[in-house]
């Protein structure tokens, strides 16, 4: 679903809107110490439940951070990319629905849109509950997050998601089993671990019984 | 406990060794895309239980990152801080005991290093249970962190912990109840998403029963 046809590497430009890097200087017990950070956008999450499928609903993409990530782990820099060797498919995640607060709506409001951009259910903003804030990213950029669960049914779905502009997004739904599956060991989803744990979330506190 | 008597903000420097940002260029269905992102060293975190206790042992410290966060939410830019409007305190974080990986070694032996460093409990690399592995801040940095779980005794304690060099980390010891709240909504610990994943699968996954 990725279809990437080439990837290389520039310098980051002084006016990027999306990442600020910056130096955070302070005195600690007497003594000048330092921290490189970034400022990077805040951020919702949405744990997506349809109730008529009995399925979680999530979203795939290629994500330009993580497979640089991947491949500067595995050989340090890089210009101009070998695809052949490391192919896109090794950048896609499965993650919640999400999206960054870059407007002046309230946070729940742009939940609800990530909800219908993406993934294509259109549900009132009192049907979207929080869950939990956190913050992410603690050693580099700081930056919250709040998660909220939200449950629907096949009746909201208004449109086939997948984002919006250029955004190339796939929905995917999964059954509670496979579900369990990627919050054990092993599981290989390039998942973030706010994902992870909304998952987990739902098993402890939101998914029917076993027994249902 | 963070000690903290002047905060001020610069330039990040070309050279730094923790963030390196790039913009990564890509070919995406035939259009040109960029996403600005930024290269930051993987991690271990571990979830350490005191079984001599039954305590979860966490560790509690100053996160610039985070502070600049929640002051850059607030007030945009800035320079320099009035600490008596935003109090150190409020980027004091509660997480799991954790390091970068940035040593020829074994993940496990980096996580064993962090279990005596930060938290003081010397115990052999074959204690420490592989949990989890997950990319963090998929949208900027998509750095790798596995988790381990090790379970300690007073009897492996060797030191009061806190860090090495200039860290200053407080070893803090939560009581089921106490990790328990944590993970519900409301909790302000500025606690990142892995550590309540952490947590979460502790409870799944290891907790002794309610009744025990």
């Amino acid at each position: 679903m990725e279809n990437v046809s080439k990837i290389w590497l520039g310098p980051l430009p002084a006016d990027s809107p999306y990442v600020k890097p910056f130096r955070l200087y302070y005195v600690q017990n007497g003594k000048e110490k330092n921290w490189d950070l970034l400022k990077v956008h805040d951020s919702v999450a949405i744990i997506l439940y349809n109730t008529t499928r009995q399925k979680l609903v999530l979203v795939r993409q290629f994500r330009p951070a993580v497979y640089h990530g991947i491949l500067t782990s595995a050989e340090g820099n890089f210009n101009e990319v070998d695809l052949t060797k490391y192919p896109p498919s090794i950048g896609v995640t499965l993650e919640l629905c999400a999206g960054i607060v870059d407007k002046e709506k309230s946070w729940a409001e742009i939940a609800r849109e990530e909800v219908l951009e993406e993934c294509g259910y259109d549900v009132s903003v009192e049907r979207i509950e929080e869950v939990m804030v956190y913050r992410s990213g603690v050693g580099s950029s700081g930056a919250k997050q709040t998660m909220y669960y939200c449950e629907v049914t096949d009746a909201d779905k208004a449109t086939t998601g997948g984002g919006v502009e250029d955004e190339i997004i796939e929905v995917v739904e999964l059954s509670l089993p496979e579900a369990q599956r990627m919050i054990q060991k092993g599981a290989v989803n390039n998942s973030p671990p706010s994902c992870l744990m909304g998952l987990m979330w739902f098993f402890a506190n939101r998914a029917p019984s076993a027994s249902a």
